[in-house]
């Protein structure tokens, strides 16, 4: 059994963060939380993504799984307004979600989950850490992308810097630690990123919230937010781009 | 001579409801009302509008046909804001529309009535008629969309319905008796349609505006409604699709 | 030494009236005005443009000329908003404008204005003049574009008359004495422009703004209005288009 009542603006933003990266996805349903884990056909970056229970307004479900293709299931919630309630029903028989707006049913075929992987999300030590707001973050991812298709980010005792190098023009966002939500770490460490991947993760969250920056040396970076009034939380994994000079 | 006087949204109303089933169109100008009947194309939907003379500000004309060209006419007012007047004259002798927005006067040539034809209306005897307001039905439409090229509406003593069918999917979206406006049926009636005529004859529609739809078994639809703040009025009529199983 | 602070919408402003026409400019940089004048690639049309130092909050520069490349420019400010503080700074070693929008901080690559001319404004003698609100003057050009490429603008004692011919329609916008801000002239003119042009011409005018034109017969019009607030401003020179009867 799972059903559940849900503003629309939660699978909203469910929808917002998870379909930029990838299009079939694993919903892992438990009585605490939805939660999916996804890696892009690339295999260059990772979402994890859960929303707890109390986001919704009714919550009873057991344990299952429902594999969900992200394109229909945004058209069908286009139709929602965002403070509109939406009734989520599994039905077993069928194999088919039923999605209730209003007086509107809509069955959905659900995609078979036996052939879709669980990644692990790896262990990592990421000894930098910055927590910035969206709005100076996506500016500076903007900015990059005209000139380059790759940007490197840098953490030191006292800034965060994003770094994007064209031919003839480069774009330099450097916050001071005193204008950032909070700013640490133990050494200078630096990545570079794929601009397209990096502008992806962050098109969705809100420019007034706050994302947090995990980085290491060339390693992967960890970013991660709340969603759905922060009753969702999350985390993007991205490898980093090996600088060729 | 035919000299009006009428403000832009009463024409952009117009304009809205006749464009997505034909170009060129004859106006039927009488001393009470503006009128047009019109077959598309592929002949699977007749529109009929009429406009009462007390729509326009002034209104002095004797009984005459106007043939316009909707695209081009459409062109024009969307020059003018919806508030603003807008005069019509007909100059016999150049055979133009003269157009007068503001200080503009704008000149169109007419199309030659001579081979327009007058469809008639046909007499259907429809048992199934229901009153819904115009968001719900596109809710309904927009989903359907989608899945499938046709959907099938239905009427029980109890309830309307909007059913659409694809491969795996479908859209349902059941009214009962008591969240409509108004349902009267003497009989259970089915007909199928298909989901682009549908839904090209309801989007000029306002969201709040309420929709009448009549309805047999495998017969066309009657489609009404208001518009030019209930000055005008339209009636689509749509032919069913065969059910093919 | 070129050191200057101003609101963004100040440079949205200078693109906007300058990039419909020219894409490398050479900016005349002094201690009173940054002033460009360019000709568009067909050699159609002139555009000279000031803004007095007062428009910025900051303006510290010596004689100097910059070469700017106004798309890659416009990309970069379309990162701030119009309220936004915007520092300009010329590193004359690497030769690039120095833009910092809060953190941010772009870099852009100048352009060589050694083979880039100085055209100068030649002397006309245009009887006529008309002050006229630019939101009049566009809906008689958009009415106009889309029944012909070329429109005809005359003056009289008492009106202002822009005409448009197309092989069946006509556009007129016939503007009275009484209902223009100015208009003075010793004699009827009359000359011919290029749609296209004329409408590049005055599209970023604010629609209350009054703009200025001076006409002659047969003769290049000359088009004036402010921009920035009114401390910049913005002379267009069109050259006629012959007529072919």
């Amino acid at each position: 059994m799972f059903q559940v009542k849900v503003k629309a603006n939660v699978l909203k933003d469910l929808i917002d963060v998870t379909s930029p990266l990838v299009n079939e996805v694993k919903f892992n349903i438990s009585k605490n939380e939805i939660s999916l884990r996804a890696v892009d056909p690339a295999h260059v970056a990772m979402i994890d993504l859960r929303i707890t229970s109390d986001a919704f307004e009714e919550y009873k479900t057991e344990d299952l799984e429902l594999g969900i293709d992200m394109d229909k299931f945004a058209s069908i919630m286009r139709l929602a307004n965002s403070e509109q309630m939406v009734n989520l029903e599994f039905n077993q028989k069928q194999n088919r979600l039923i999605i209730q707006i209003g007086n509107l049913v809509r069955k959905m075929a659900l995609i078979d989950t036996a052939g879709m992987p669980d990644p692990k999300m790896p262990n990592l030590d990421l000894p930098g850490k910055v927590v910035v707001k969206a709005s100076e973050l996506s500016q500076g991812v903007k900015a990059s992308e005209s000139i380059s298709d790759h940007l490197a980010i840098t953490m030191k005792k006292d800034s965060f810097q994003l770094y994007a190098e064209g031919d003839t023009d480069t774009v330099d966002l450097t916050i001071p630690k005193d204008m950032l939500i909070d700013l640490s770490t133990s050494e200078k460490v630096k990545s570079l990123f794929s601009i397209d991947y990096f502008s992806n993760m962050i098109k969705s969250v809100k420019a007034n919230e706050a994302v947090t920056i995990h980085l290491g040396n060339d390693n992967p970076t960890k970013v991660e937010f709340n969603v759905a009034q922060s009753k969702g939380h999350v985390t993007y994994l991205l490898a980093p781009r090996i600088e060729s000079e």
